[in-house]
């Protein structure tokens, strides 16, 4: 089958990938539509020492299950989350899945990802996309669930002033997500294309160069991506105030703008990482049309022509590149 | 007056050094015992450029007041906050005076410390000392709220297990304190020497190439002071779980020694900063004889050695180096 694989080299086009072969409690699925994320670009760097299919963002059918009592999936239209766990270690007794210690994550670690005709999940990781969510806006339930996972993490008193820092896919959904509070939100970023879909939501943005390093915001959430975002977080953020870090960045870049964490000793600053979200929420907020997904996307490739995409994706003005089959 | 001052190039006691001069709402304290801290050192180091008269930690008498309605101080044995606040920023009025916009800071930041025979400190910084509590324990007023500072970030639910990483001045300090809670706690350090203390406080001690990195700890407190100490704290710590950052790291040995924020974000870590404490608190610690300080005393210098002392005081087995006048 086609698959866009990274082999340690380059992402790469594979027509002739082996067809995932069914194991016990999960499921074939052929994606409809495939989101191309920051980490699939990073990956395909050299990041974290992936190989295999990437991509872990897709809606898609259920082709077939292994498993007699997941026969219902069949025919099902479906997202999934994307960490697939043992079920048995001290995280999962404790009930944090998400950091299963023997997980698999698709297209991320030790698990072949979407970027595929067919690829595998376990059922158990699936769920099913409300008739009136159709592919192009189900397809952002893991970015988005990643986004509201911002919302659980922090606390939301006194109207606090929130900086989302980035205007990329991550950032722009966040942004969404976190206006919907009882808050002050802004987005500051550096590129114009993108900041200007904020005015549309009838949320503040600012370009980087203009704003005021005051350490007077209540929280900064860093969805930049980049070395240099922790430090502009730090001196965003009031003392005593929170930083959520979204985006993890190559170690390469790390090593060219080293983070100082002084300031966060001396200012008391609280530093939360955050990662996957609920899915149920993203498809019910998807559901409910309370974040604008579609104004994202950006460019629609063919998964035949996606080593060339993922190459692209960086380009000034992309926001959401999907690869449709 | 002698004082102990850095000039940018080198720790240097001055004979010369002129009387300080009352200003409205200060005091001229004369200290008898001081405490050396490893901020001391790495600002002999040239450590955030501060230059003037070193020290922050002291316990000492009152000579002299500015004002009539302050007159009841002169003669008071007293320790001090370091924070010297102006009550009128956005940060003094929301009650976090610790992190006022204009603060000074005693031998840290634009103001004379208290390594002299005679310093200043406002008057409102000033606690009296209970008769109980002598002068070698008040002296430990301040690293010890610095320590309860760290009680007050975490919360303690379920028995947590809690690692103090470093064993030195600090660490002592901080796994004493939080020894005290329903918590399981060890010390983890580098120093057999330092690590002995534990045995007879009843607290579990490991050293460091001893422990295995199993993300297992609830709660880790950088108590180390090195660039290696966060990052051996992120393999420690469990998904989902604290990091306490107790000390700053100088610039330069972050250089040496890059942090990687990744672990952070994969594994949902909550890292608080935490810098002064209560000193109220720290004074009824010491006076109901709840933390043995006695023990970290490791050697005792006249002020007019001091000069000397700053530079031996990261000697291998020294833990507290106190001066007297």
């Amino acid at each position: 089958v086609n698959a866009l694989t990274f082999d340690g080299t380059e992402p790469l086009l594979r027509t002739d990938y082996s067809e995932p072969v069914l194991v016990a409690g999960e499921a074939i699925i052929r994606p409809t539509r495939m989101g191309v994320c920051s980490t699939d670009i990073e990956l395909a760097q050299g990041y974290m020492g992936f190989t295999g299919v990437l991509g872990h963002e897709f809606v898609g059918v259920v082709e077939k299950v292994a498993d007699s009592t997941d026969e219902h999936w069949v025919g099902q239209r479906v997202v999934g989350t994307i960490n697939c766990v043992c079920g048995e270690c001290d995280q999962c007794r404790a009930g944090i899945r998400e950091h299963c210690r023997n997980r698999t994550v698709l297209g991320i670690h030790n698990r072949d990802g979407c970027f595929a005709e067919q690829f595998l999940l376990p059922t158990q990781n699936l769920l099913a996309v409300p008739d009136n969510v159709d592919d192009d806006h189900a397809v952002f339930a893991e970015p988005l669930a990643a986004a509201l996972q911002v919302q659980r993490q922090i606390t939301v008193i006194n109207r606090p002033y929130i900086t989302v820092l980035g205007d990329g896919r991550l950032g722009l959904l966040v942004a969404q997500v976190l206006s919907r509070l009882n808050a002050t939100v802004r987005v500051v970023g550096k590129h114009p294309d993108k900041l200007k879909h904020c005015e549309k939501w009838g949320i503040k943005s600012r370009l980087l160069q203009d704003v005021g390093l005051r350490q007077d915001q209540d929280i900064v959430v860093d969805c930049t991506g980049s070395a240099q975002g922790f430090a502009t977080a730090a001196q965003m953020v009031r003392p005593r105030g929170t930083i959520v870090l979204k985006t993890t960045v190559a170690p390469q870049a790390v090593q060219e703008s080293p983070i100082d964490l002084a300031p966060v000793v001396i200012n008391e600053i609280n530093v939360i990482g955050s990662r996957c979200g609920p899915f149920d929420q993203a498809l019910q907020t998807l559901s409910a049309g309370e974040v604008d997904v579609i104004s994202l996307i950006s460019r629609r490739v063919r998964l035949a022509d996606s080593a060339q995409a993922l190459k692209t994706a960086k380009q000034p003005g992309v926001v959401k590149v999907l690869l449709e089959p």
